[in-house]
């Protein structure tokens, strides 16, 4: 096996071996293979593809490049969520919790803030002196502890996944499906899950903003899980609009915080908490069903138990958790900013692209990968979907630091403000936000 | 510009601006774009092609990576001969003192040998003395002085040519019809050439085996340099055969010497050289025609002309000159094997993919760009085609170190002759070595 032979066989169109991946994948973490072999070759998978089988092998010689931590041992299986990122989505912060609170073990590993979209590390690190980086041992001491951590990767997993996304990146050639799906499951697999819901997100404010290629990712995804013996349920949900009622780090926190603690639930956030808390619940095997899932879940959101499971993921990994409770705990903006309504009509929610873009725009994200976050900085909605506002009326409310440019802010955000210009709120009620659910077809 | 957005680009079929491609190609030279970035656009460019203006551009800016040397001041433009490599091609020898001796600056820059194709300067440097890497300078100094060179590419000269080609070579990307477009034409380009006779080998023997694919890189290979103001033509010939009746680097040399001399010619040898040197000529302003110049050729020939010419580059670069007119002066092999004809039949002559094959594996080629060359190793063909022979009869010497391995050489030899088992030599004479001519359209 050499290199410039495997990459001459995928150019080709040919179906590489276990041997022939684990070579490369091997050689990128050793420096036996360089950068250039493997760019090279990652853009030849780009246009002949993988096959389900080689996506598999990958993904295991990923796992393989790295520590793995141990599965824990519970009467149920360790089960995790992956987004594939959106605007507003703050599910992880009411999911984890609430399904940990049932019992289901919870090894969360997160990312970071991409493009336009959001992180829930990003997002965890405006709670003052929490800890996103944990070394493996205090993930499982703390998983063993109380059933649940939400932290970034860990150097020593996957390191494989480090080296061949940091090229991929480089190189363009981030958008290949069998790519993407072993990245995400060697990182998911080699934090100690056993079942995993993936939240596939489609629609303009998405990475995928067709329905087809949402549809398929969500298929490469479950159906390599099941060859890697993963439990799996994909979720196709809408993301054309901002999730919930804020979009920002710290904000979208605080909006979580309300929630767990009942005090109001964007409907968008509600639904696809019970539907995604639902399936892990059915996919760890403490539920019968998906709908027994989401009914414990929802019991278990109205009892408090997920809140005080959230408490104590903050305090265990070092968060002050007067900072969550208290109103004022949080970073906060040093100017906010009141957007009235241009029109009138039925408000349908805030069009999801342009409000990332604006957040890393104004210091919420990142346009580079070293560049530091302005926590604060973030967009409130005032208003909830299906309601009749008026021209004048405020709707938007900024989350902006003092030296953020203000030219033309208004009108920007007031065109983000989509509105149903008939005369009354559309008929049966929100659309669901849960637009397909995949299984594996095994 | 960034690497990051033109790679992408490329990736998804657009057409790069002049501005993009000198980026990279400048990027690849100063090492301000990384070899993964360059692999993966290369790569990109296997699978999306380029355009022939993109591939004009690439070849403009390869060009201007590097030192250029002076167009020489003379009456006819200075013409040049590539050839993409076969077994027993020794034209470069015939053609380019022939060209010479009828006043045409002949700038002739050559390669090493490839896979099992044998190179130039592997075989000049079977001549003692010989010197194939001279500087820009020098080169122009003997051009000036006896109107002909024959040595290597000088570092200075398209650096991005080497650092590319390398990096393909690496990574599998050699196969690219534009890139080998511009690999090819910047060298011709920047060593001062105005006028360049192509000969694209085509057959079992040659890298180009469809005549398809053969006159598809041809006719790139004319369109383009039309597009950068040089005269092109190229000659599609046959490579199925070992050409002329020596194949490996000192016999090559010898039987050079004894065609200028006029001392036997192989036909197919004779009807290539006139045939090339012909264009040469045409091309450079220096016949009316190619018909014109083969007849020129021909007279330059029979005069002794050429072989003067020849004698005087070899003392020009450093070679002994009664090594060549001697007939003891070139290496030797160690032994010599007579191989019998295992059967009786018309002979059409010697496979040629499985000569040059055995010629590398027997020392006389390189595995590794890095092994040492026995000049001496190589095959003689005892008859001429369209001979009868009979079965038991002489019909390949094979020249062969002390070491080398005899298991199985008789019947490997012996597989190598192509015999018609007909009863007679086929009509109509020897077939014509070339199988068609390609002028850009322009």
């Amino acid at each position: 096996v050499n290199a410039r032979s495997v990459i001459e066989k995928k150019r080709d169109g040919g179906e590489l071996t276990a041997e022939e991946i684990g070579f490369l994948v091997d050689g990128a973490v050793s420096g036996t293979v360089p950068p250039y072999q493997l760019t090279a070759w990652m853009m030849a998978v780009y246009f002949q593809g993988m096959t389900p089988r080689e996506t598999a092998e990958l993904t295991r010689a990923m796992i393989d490049s790295g520590d793995r931590l141990p599965v824990i041992d519970s009467p149920f299986l360790p089960v995790d969520k992956h987004s594939t990122g959106g605007v507003g989505d703050k599910l992880s912060f009411l999911v984890a919790p609430l399904v940990a609170a049932a019992g289901v073990p919870v090894p969360m590993i997160s990312g970071r803030a991409l493009g336009h979209t959001g992180g829930t590390l990003d997002k965890l690190e405006s709670i003052p002196g929490y800890r996103t980086a944990l070394e493996p041992e205090e993930l499982s001491r703390q998983l063993e502890r109380i059933g649940i951590c939400l932290a970034g990767q860990s150097a020593s997993l996957v390191p494989a996944d480090r080296i061949l996304y940091g090229l991929r990146d480089a190189a363009s050639i981030v958008e290949s499906v069998p790519l993407i799906t072993a990245s995400i499951l060697s990182k998911k697999a080699a934090e100690g899950a056993r079942a995993l819901v993936l939240d596939v997100k489609v629609g303009s404010g998405a990475f995928m903003r067709e329905m087809a290629s949402g549809r398929n990712l969500a298929s490469w995804l479950v159906e390599t899980a099941a060859l890697l013996g993963l439990r799996s349920r994909a979720h196709l949900t809408a993301m054309d609009r901002v999730l919930g009622r804020t979009a920002g780090n710290a904000l979208e926190v605080a909006e979580s915080v309300r929630a767990l603690r009942g005090d109001g639930t964007a409907e968008d956030l509600r639904a696809l908490t019970l539907a995604l808390g639902g399936s892990m619940l059915d996919l760890a095997g403490a539920a019968a069903s998906a709908a027994e899932g989401a009914r414990r879940i929802e019991e278990l959101w109205r009892s408090g138990h997920g809140y005080e499971k959230f408490l104590q993921l903050i305090e265990a990994q070092g968060g002050e958790r007067k900072a969550v409770e208290g109103p004022e705990g949080l970073p906060r903006a040093g100017e906010t900013l009141e957007v009235p309504a241009k029109e009138s009509g039925v408000f349908l929610g805030l069009d999801a692209r342009p409000v990332g873009e604006w957040i890393v725009e104004a210091g919420g994200g990142r346009s580079k990968a070293e560049d530091p976050i302005d926590h604060a900085v973030g967009v409130e909605c005032l208003v909830d979907p299906r309601s009749k506002i008026v021209a004048g009326e405020p709707i938007v409310r900024l989350h902006l630091s003092n030296e953020a440019p203000r030219d033309g802010l208004e009108r920007r955000a007031q065109r983000w403000v989509l509105l149903d210009a008939g005369s009354g709120p559309p008929a049966g009620g929100s659309p669901d936000p849960v637009l397909g659910v995949i299984d594996p077809a095994g």
